[in-house]
């Protein structure tokens, strides 16, 4: 019995979900399940693993995290199990795995793409029912991950452009927006002492420069814009009592200048 | 203890679902409760009766669906519980179960609009609350379906228009539009072979001709307007890495032909 | 082992209730966890204190109510867990808990700002994940309320306006829109009895006045505004079949006449 964390970009309708959770609890009627998030951009690989690095760690020591963000469905790409710091985490091979994969060094890694705990469905389309969700099911009643299928060596990696010092400032990216319209970056406090920058004049995103620096969202008065180092150690661009992303219309990727 | 699964019109804010499941887990604090869905579209029975046909397949046997579109609360329609197959279903008896019973014949049905196993609180505008969550929760403690109300003979069913097959075409309808906006029509791949359809040239929908058959959605340029046999085995239309509802416009009833 | 409600204005996206949830899961793996709502309007601490209210009493005795609608996180308000009733609440001391509070007259109520069973990240923007959600799991745990930090005399209220009688009239507000459009009334079934209204003339809202009065929404037929005692024993307004909302443009706060 395990806690089992659902991560996909099937919407909030439920429905995609519900058909895994179905399967999850006829092979395993003891798993705890829990949605992560489904509201993951569809298709997008990168905004899915930046959730999935943020939310994993809070999660109990040995999670099974069942992961699609699955644009290339039914081609070549395999379906993986991996084995990352004290967590599992199945999901195609497509570098959705590839930031928490950074943290946490994968101890081992199986292909499960043709496992013989897979389901009898062959369709091409919903891999998440019909392999990833029977597959972390066995996993969850103790079926050792060498077992699931064969080793491999390597995962696929996004490249993932770090923030960079130059000039004495931080030139960082916006990773994603979050429900209050809160703007966070790759940059974390640490990048900034690495700078050297004891203190911040201003962040400059995509024109507007936002010289407000403060420690919470409450210590300035409502509708200005300010950074702050956030709840995952990452600065942030926020509207006090508002949404920074509507102000702003800012894009994951765009660029943001710290000095 | 059983797996209860949910399936309402509610809308995702959750508040009238949470209060269903807190009566359910009032009765019986070991339920397991899923959100198979509560994006139905609001009174819309016929898209409830579909969604959950698709997936009440894939939950553990002895589920119990908990069932609420319900447009006619608090008038003359009965509420019904039924054992369909391995699972039970409470809905109002407005056709919502009309789909699964085609494939599962009911083995019992009883009424359960005034059982002694409903809720004190008499109102009149959410039965799903009062009686279905209570009946349903007091079945999973383990009371025999028989005792939950007298038996009925007949369920209400819904006309469901069936795709016919004419001059060596094959004429479906849409049934639903998925999160990523697929399309999905009640074609099934044996309609097809029943029509000896060996090579399908076309499929049309609302003047738009699609000529490209896939197999999964990546096996064709992003953009694309393409068909394929989704998960559930049924026709439909996607566009790849995109909405193919949005570009289409087209609405659930509407008519698909292919040949 | 507790069933844990979590009621919080962090959008349906699940990002950071997931986090909560991994946190409460880390400590105790038994708890049940269900999401009363996470649609609260972002930082209405009303919104959430009505939903609260209306939502609380269907969960088991023994429920505990993480409830996380914070515009003041990281400033000096208090962080407070209250026993009210059979039930415990857990919250930021800015009035959400008003609502309940009005019913169930506190018994306890500990400042858990500081609890020695918060986590160990000092972050100063999510205390729903960094001292809400542990404190949470260790009551759960079966930790006594007294010893999660030390009590206070006083909970903050809200100013809430009761619906008065004037002139053989019944003058209310409106509290919410439910997921359908349906407009929710603070104006009780007792309210018209106090006021000796044995026959309601009409509604007036916002200059438009409803004077048909039904059962149940399937009483009237479709596109007519009705007025009737919702589920809650509530007032509240509704478009048979359609949105109430939507037509009339209403908003929270605004008065409801009754006569």
């Amino acid at each position: 019995m395990s806690t089992i964390g659902l991560l996909t970009d099937f919407g909030t309708d439920g429905v995609y979900a519900a058909c895994m959770k179905g399967v999850i609890l006829s092979i395993d009627p003891e798993a705890v399940l829990v949605d992560v998030s489904h509201a993951i951009t569809p298709q997008n690989v990168r905004h899915g693993a930046f959730v999935l690095q943020q939310t994993a760690l809070w999660f109990p020591r040995g999670t099974i995290f069942v992961c699609v963000v699955d644009p290339g469905v039914g081609g070549e790409r395999k379906l993986l199990c991996a084995k990352m710091g004290p967590n599992y985490y199945l999901a195609p091979d497509n570098g959705l795995l590839s930031l928490v994969a950074q943290q946490n060094v994968p101890e081992i890694v199986v292909d499960i793409s043709f496992s013989e705990y897979r389901g009898q469905c062959g369709c091409d389309t919903f891999h998440g029912r019909d392999v990833l969700a029977p597959v972390a099911a066995h996993l969850s009643l103790g079926v050792p991950i060498e077992d699931l299928g064969p080793s491999v060596d390597e995962m696929f990696h996004l490249d993932w452009k770090k923030p960079r010092i130059h000039d004495g400032r931080v030139h960082g990216h916006v990773m994603a927006v979050d429900s209050f319209g809160n703007i966070i970056t790759d940059i974390r406090e640490k990048d900034l002492r690495d700078a050297s920058l004891t203190e911040v004049n201003a962040l400059e995103l995509e024109g507007t420069v936002i010289s407000q620096h403060v420690r919470a969202y409450c210590n300035a008065p409502a509708g200005t814009l300010v950074w702050l180092i956030g709840s995952s150690g990452l600065v942030e661009v926020a509207k006090v009592n508002g949404s920074a992303a509507k102000r702003l219309n800012v894009e994951v990727g765009e660029g943001v200048v710290m000095g």
